[in-house]
């Protein structure tokens, strides 16, 4: 697929440290305590960083956003509302997701040191970045993490063309002998931010992703996009299409096991409950289990490591490309623009100088480059 | 799809309680203790009611054959390896699945009333028949459960052509204020289960369910099933398929994470490992969480059976078709079942028969019916 010769197609490169700056700032400026400021820049440099630009700082303008309306509400602590033996549920009082579900993590990481396992609830909260850099922050403790979020609606469980799930990410993370083995991933086949993404690039989107208000499938992705924003009879498909035949049927399972957990079982709002009222409402779950507590802790993260081995050991289907586990590219993409900076789209530095202007802050440092 | 028109399609109704007296007689007859042969008949009749043949008294041979020759341990008492506050780990010592999963499932049901969550694995054992009826049992006592295991390697994880994991269900039940609601379905798109179901029936397998031994899609039942049997270079496809633009590596992903559970995190062969040596080798997983542990378990009930309420109004895409949640279609043939008789294909009932012949038991007593 080639790049649309288009100026929107050039990016810019700035540092990892010169981004946490700024996104730090913006939110600082927009309203956030500093060290609420401080991990939700980090789990959205994360993002870009590791090659996840849908969930990057192309979405600061809505956290700024938010704040600066009072829609996420600046001063929230998260608060421990129930502790009961291994079980958690904090209430993140419609601040920032990021810090509420970081308090989720840590707490569910020493619980399940003790208990050697545990789940942590969040309600009343809000969109909280990429799953992944909860799940390694767990597993970088010695545990398996599993981490999922609901989300606005916008996912259409087969039989229905009504979006009643969010993307829900099923996020796990696993101690390996050389640090955690990592996937995240929405259960639907895309996502919205991918979408926005692939037009930012004038990309394509595929057949079978998403479904019109005439409930076919749909491939035009602006009016996909703000359809689904504004709730106008698009949907996006969840893994496995909108059909038994390719297992649509177990995608749907899948998003709303999440919407269970993240909603009713959090005691969060779920599905269209989401977002009233001027609070998003969101859930998030976190579950925890120490490999202490299943045996030798480091017998198994072997274990681990040995499987993932034969694993991209496997004969690869198409030459010269080797089998890939979770994570794999992710890793490789952080470590190189941790050293060589982050190449930011041309459209989001010139977003992030405006959200600089509005909120008074100094602009991005950025190098012109060519991707 | 038109049934074709072949004996092999007739049916022949046998009650419920014959065929669980049936079962359970030739399981014994071959070696099995009572307790076990009751607990297994009961799980591979379940299969049959609920409509998922694929897992049900078809595959009765393979465990009569199995006590037979020694490949099960007859006389296995499934036996608590580990025990840490909420985890435990059982040693099944190459016994029937079932027994042992039960056994896990109990014990993650105690531990979760007790500490909130639990996660209960067992190592050595072998195939356990549908993972819905073990989560179900745990979700009838008020925990929310997930029940998964692996398996003989199938499964194609995304970017090879090597079967690395089983079919490896990701199962969960979850009580609603009428019961339990239960997915249970194999990461992968279809099980060879299915296949070898469709073909009994002479319906076709679709494009981009499995890989040929030259990489390339195969519509051909017989030669994947055997393919799939004798490893020689045949492989389902993961959900999401075999490349990443419909969620392959999510799929495989999914796949993954329960090869992780049920190999090395439960000290569990794993992949290419298992079945060797005359032992299945084979891991199951069990996790629980109290509804109780995280605040009122009936406002919870409620609000399951609300949101499942919410998406089976969701408008339909077909006519006449409303949405159904996962185990909708399975509890309905379960009641019909129940009631009016298991319809069993003539095919299966000669091999019935055939069994009975071996092992010295009364034939099974079925009514001529065509389906």
């Amino acid at each position: 697929m080639a790049l649309a010769e288009d100026h929107m197609d050039w990016r810019r490169l700035i540092d990892a440290p010169e981004l946490t700056r700024f996104v730090t700032e913006a939110l600082q400026a927009a309203g956030a305590r500093q060290s609420d400021a401080v991990v939700t820049a980090e789990v959205l440099v994360a993002a870009d960083l590791g090659g996840v630009e849908s969930h990057g700082v192309a979405r600061l303008r809505r956290y700024v956003e938010g704040l600066r309306t009072g829609d996420i509400n600046r001063s929230a602590q998260p608060e421990l509302v129930s502790d009961k033996g291994s079980v958690g549920v904090l209430d993140a009082h419609n601040g920032l997701g990021q810090p509420a579900l970081r308090d989720a993590v840590d707490l569910a990481v020493s619980k399940a040191k003790r208990f050697g396992t545990s789940v942590v609830m969040v309600r009343r909260s809000n969109h909280m970045g990429i799953a992944g850099w909860f799940a390694e922050r767990a597993a970088s403790a010695g545990v398996l993490a599993m981490v999922s979020t609901n989300a606005v609606p916008q996912v259409a469980p087969m039989g229905t063309n009504e979006p009643m799930f969010g993307t829900n990410p099923l996020c796990y993370a696993v101690p390996t002998s050389t640090g955690p083995l990592c996937f995240d991933g929405a259960t639907s086949i895309v996502s919205r931010g991918k979408l926005e993404q692939l037009d930012r690039l004038d990309q394509p989107m595929l057949e079978g992703w998403a479904l019109g208000p005439d409930g076919r499938t749909t491939t035009d992705i602006p009016e996909t996009v703000q359809g689904l924003i504004h709730r106008k009879g698009y949907a996006l498909l969840p893994l496995g299409g909108g059909d038994k035949d390719h297992g649509g049927h177990k995608g749907s399972a899948l998003s709303l096991l999440v919407e269970l957990l993240c909603g009713p079982l959090a005691g969060a709002q779920w599905s269209r409950h989401t977002y009233q009222n001027g609070e998003g409402g969101l859930g998030h779950f976190v579950f925890c289990l120490d490999l202490d507590a299943l045996g030798e802790a480091d017998a198994i993260r072997a274990g681990v490591s040995e499987l993932a081995h034969e694993v991209r050991s496997g004969a690869p289907t198409e030459t010269h490309s080797p089998v890939r586990m979770p994570g794999d590219r992710r890793r490789l993409t952080t470590k190189m623009r941790r050293e060589g900076g982050i190449p930011v789209l041309e459209s989001v530095v010139a977003d992030l100088n405006d959200i600089a202007d509005v909120v008074g802050i100094k602009p991005v440092s950025a190098l012109t480059y060519s991707a």
